[in-house]
């Protein structure tokens, strides 16, 4: 009997997609899913007649791999990956390696890396993305864990990832947790992405009164520039598809947004490294907000609004929009860039910048030409401090700017939520502060809590107290932490 | 020889000052210090001729205590509060009462109640706050923990904690972590506050070219009407203070904001509970911005600003300025109220949202007028949903609007950061927006990843699921999670 060259566990549409994918570039693989039924179902439907093997044991499926064994888990994040790792190591021998494609959070990754390891198996969590339809055409593949697993991932993962001008969007991330890291940034920055759409859609909806009709011919016209990507273009199809009764059905759907976590995540990393990830913080804070359906009604009920603002013309606007988008955008992938960064720091991982830019090119959610400026940007200078300090972007910035905060403004006058949009606008220019009001926070916590402050006229690294009252003596530093 | 009425463990300024207090309300305190010759220096020093005896070991501090004994640890959060409990432990006996008045994550608080409570002990994790000075002259004291310690506990706490009208600020939280939880909220809102202060500053600085000396007597002119807090009252202290040459010390401050986590921790909490604090997390933001001065300096080099936008007279937009302040600050108590409902339903607490109000009113570092308001808002309704349905704090925003959207709308046009004060509007345009632009996301999630929607025309709890494209099957949500 032929063997397979990968094993594959879970099949749910992504899974199933992934197995398409595989056996189309040539690979025999072998499928097992727990509810077993769905193992005979595919195997005589969709995978009817190719280089597919169905397994209806984890045994039977360890069995007919080629060695080393790779089996590729395409299940739940959490407990189950866990149990299915447990479910498979009396079956693995040392070298085999066990491979994570489901949304993992990345310290459980770490952790999953050290333990597998530890029984002489090999492990690699990796980032997929590119939803459904990525996952059976190419998807992007952000791969990371043991490294002497790559050479052996690599021929799979490569055959089946998008490809850009000829390059596999799929490279080698780094070491422990590194690529479901770099795939939870790649969702983070989504949930940005997603963000600044609605608001477009918000503004020209709200304040131009347009019709899903005129808007999709508008993110249609948008998607031929700058903003070429695929959330945009899908947003054009969205907006133009129709309910069976003939209206758009984008009016019909409710707008109560969900989150699976990982833009939360995202947010939660950033605070924790101290990073000013505030436009995707925000993306996922408007999510939550807009599933509290029943308090907004409420709310808007009781709360008064604002005065349209709008004294142009709608071509004019709608131009000012496309660049708060694109500015805001910038700003996005800035501080995702900046979170990337500091991880790095921390975790002792040496990222490819470029590379995860390539690797997001193409296949998933995100991909954009706006990710080859990046992929340039630091091809340029791989040491890029800030994408905004790359010529390219700090000049896409300044022509967009009048734009932006023209935007900005109309919105906030005229009651529309732009929490993204504004945000963004609210750290370029916290940003570009020489002189910001900090020094007022510093001095309030000398005052109340003696935490000492650093001057403008002395070197760095020295801390100042004042007592401020002429009482509680001169003492710095209690241990009220604020 | 006489019997103490508590032991204090950590004698850094809030553990001295709290001790100096409640000798002062009549009490015996006996105090205990890993560095021993900070004891002695205590006894010799600030304690000499007090009811206050120096232990020099945990064995004497716990010999000399009455029964049930309570040990209050007013150490470093973290290890050291494990480390103490660890020490004492072999010492006391059932129903002894150690208590944790430090700054501690309120999990580790949950965890160590069920710990000391597991060894026949009880345990309060109570966060106190006022700085140097409240310790001193009467906190602002949240206790929460085992609720048998409470009766032996209140008698010292309620005398040594401040009063407003007579009502001590100070009472029982709620079992586990509660208290903590509590005074890390006061800690997230204390980061709001300070941000909108500094925001405020920012703009009279940046926008009005206005001198120290003359937002000193602006803010001091605040104090005496809704404005009226400590933060304020302290913020105008700061401006007319001066350095050694007479010039104004706020100008010779480093714009670099510290921090210790209390606020990172109650963002975080929000993302996990799915509740938008937008404002709070802008502020932590903030300071990680303030902190990176030397990225700041390059960016201020490379990128653009705003043009001047203030086409009003300055006594016109200071009033501006207040009121924008004011309605920014009902939107973080309306967050921050809205995260302890969400989490009072997670840990099954029963919270007294009028007596947090309180508990905050006096003593610790955001004591206000306004908080005045919020307990008497849950007083005449204690299920109230949002602070904003409160006719007060309805009307107060309704009054501040049209100056809070000019002033926000003025900073984006000038190109000053307001992240807390833009976020806030954003995020009240957000509540009230019966119809956002969240469906959108709705439908890009349904159109990637199958993650269906809710329609407008079906009751909610039914989900729907589009063949967007036409390819990829109808089935309804894989294991893409976005």
């Amino acid at each position: 009997m032929k063997k397979a060259d990968i094993g594959l566990v879970g099949l749910a549409v992504m899974g199933e997609n992934l197995v398409m994918n595989m056996e189309s570039k040539g690979f025999t693989v072998a499928v097992y899913n727990r509810t077993t039924q769905k193992v005979k179902d595919f195997v005589e439907g969709r995978a009817r007649g190719k280089n597919i093997i169905g397994a209806y044991s984890v045994e039977e499926l360890v069995g007919v791999l080629k060695k080393p064994r790779k089996v590729m888990l395409m299940v739940k994040a959490g407990q189950p990956v866990d149990h299915f790792i447990e479910q498979l190591l009396p079956h693995l021998e040392k070298g085999d390696i066990i491979i994570d494609g489901g949304n993992s959070h990345y310290p459980d990754t770490a952790r999953r890396v050290k333990y597998v390891e530890s029984k002489g198996l090999l492990y690699v969590g990796t980032g997929v993305s590119g939803g459904e339809e990525g996952a059976l055409k190419g998807p992007s593949i952000m791969p990371g864990g043991s490294p002497q697993a790559w050479p052996y991932v690599k021929p799979i993962f490569q055959a089946i990832s998008a490809r850009v001008d000829g390059q596999p969007c799929c490279d080698w991330v780094g070491e422990g947790g590194a690529g479901h890291f770099v795939k939870m940034v790649h969702n983070g920055i989504e949930y940005g992405d997603m963000q600044l759409i609605a608001e477009a859609y918000l503004l020209m909806r709200d304040m131009l009164d347009m019709k899903p009709r005129d808007m999709a011919r508008v993110f249609a016209d948008w998607n031929k520039g700058e903003l070429d990507s695929y959330l945009i273009e899908i947003t054009a199809d969205i907006l133009a598809a129709q309910d069976s009764d003939g209206s758009p059905l984008i009016d019909k759907i409710m707008d109560t947004a969900g989150q699976k976590g990982t833009g939360k995540w995202t947010a939660i990393d950033a605070l924790d490294e101290g990073v000013p990830l505030t436009l995707i913080a925000e993306a996922v804070f408007a999510r939550a907000l807009s599933s509290n359906k029943d308090l907004r009604a409420k709310a808007s009920e009781l709360l008064p609004g604002g005065v349209s603002a709008v004294s142009m013309d709608k071509e004019t606007f709608l131009k000012q929009i496309q660049q708060a988008l694109y500015a805001s955008k910038i700003i996005s992938y800035t501080q995702g860039y900046l979170l990337m960064q500091a991880a790095a720091q921390t975790h002792g991982w040496h990222l490819n910048y470029g590379g995860i830019a390539l690797m997001w090119r193409g296949g998933c959610i995100i991909r954009s030409a706006f990710l080859g400026k990046i992929m340039e940007a630091y091809k340029a200078d791989p040491d890029l401090e800030n994408l905004l300090f790359a010529p390219y972007f700090a000049q896409a910035v300044a022509d967009s700017l009048p734009a932006w905060r023209a935007t900005a403004s109309s919105a906030v006058l005229s009651g529309i939520a732009l929490p993204a949009m504004t945000s963004a606008l609210a750290y370029y220019d916290g940003l570009r502060a020489k002189s910001s009001g900090a020094n007022m926070i510093q001095a309030q916590r000398d005052y109340f809590g003696a935490h000492t402050y650093e001057r403008v006229d002395q070197p760095r690294g020295q801390f100042f107290h004042t007592n401020w009252t002429g009482e509680g003596g001169d003492t710095a530093a209690g241990n009220y932490n604020a």
